[in-house]
């Protein structure tokens, strides 16, 4: 079995953003050297996430405008967690809505996706330096 | 260590329903020999979920009228995303409260399930063909 | 390629609670000895949820009320789910909101976490003997 490790860096200058980043997955699965396995990319941060979806910038609006009334940033004395000096809590709300991690086929050395599936990271709290990790496993 | 894939293919004559694909996922299990490792489910298209969880015909309409309360199918207007032609930004929304993918794990041979645990595939676009991407590796 | 297989057990007092189980997923993590690979936590049943987030009282506080808008329990009426003489569809809709498993690289020895990821068992439909699944593959 081989494993193979890879950090990827974000500095998102907004609040929000949604950020394709399947062309780096690819790089690391291609660095891996893996054929068969399985491919995990995880937001390190718990205000953020990394989700599979639509490379479509209406959709992204929406899922930003929806997120925003299921869990609203403001006023951000409605959250407990904002006593602590933060003012993130929506953050950490949004980013269960969109989930932490996903998992990806690897097959033939190739992402084993279905014909619209890239990969985001979701930021919900940015303006600095954020990672996400990514590990691959197989042979 | 061992791979094997497999897709499960839909063509869900209305636009949403939850489907057990529980033996679907075992025969793969079967065929693949695979004694001890994980198994990835995930929905190859991005407006369908696969998740775990009670086969109850209640509790399936109680999650197509709260997800249509979270993320309501009409006015199809109301999203960007449906500018573009489409009328199923709803079913990107929904998919996202359902989550993408299970990993199960896989111990002697079997899915490591706890007494109500079933795998759907969740529709909420359907009338059409699309996939489920089955991918387990162990040993 | 190694395997290792455990459950952890709980039995909480409340209907409703958020357990940190990072140090009992470290142990596993040690007792099986694996260096490189994936550890899959997952809960076994289904009104119940395992996640990643963060170690603050008033984040847990927000999450809790959080829910109860998206998913109230009562009045448990509205629910197809409870004719069937149970009180707990509700808890089966939060599951879906904070997720059935996560999936934590292994690296070194070690869970690969960023600066503040604790993993939680989230009780939706407490007060009996319920199960978390932790399945750790590498080598």
């Amino acid at each position: 079995m081989k494993s193979y490790r890879k950090e990827l860096w974000f500095n998102v200058p907004t609040r929000r953003a949604f950020i394709n980043i399947t062309p780096r997955v690819m790089e690391a699965l291609r660095e891996s050297g893996i054929q068969e396995g399985l491919c995990l990319v995880n937001a390190m941060h718990i205000t953020a996430s990394v989700f599979i979806n639509d490379d479509e910038s209406g959709l992204h609006r929406d899922y930003e405008d929806w997120l925003e009334d299921l869990a609203p940033h403001e006023p951000i004395e409605q959250y407990s967690h904002n006593r602590t000096g933060e003012d993130n809590a929506d953050a950490h709300l949004k980013r269960q809505v969109m989930g932490r991690e996903v998992i990806v086929a690897i097959t033939e050395g190739r992402l084993d996706f279905g014909p619209w599936e890239q990969i985001f990271y979701g930021e919900f709290d940015g303006r600095r330096r954020k990672r996400v990790l990514v590990k691959i496993i197989g042979e």
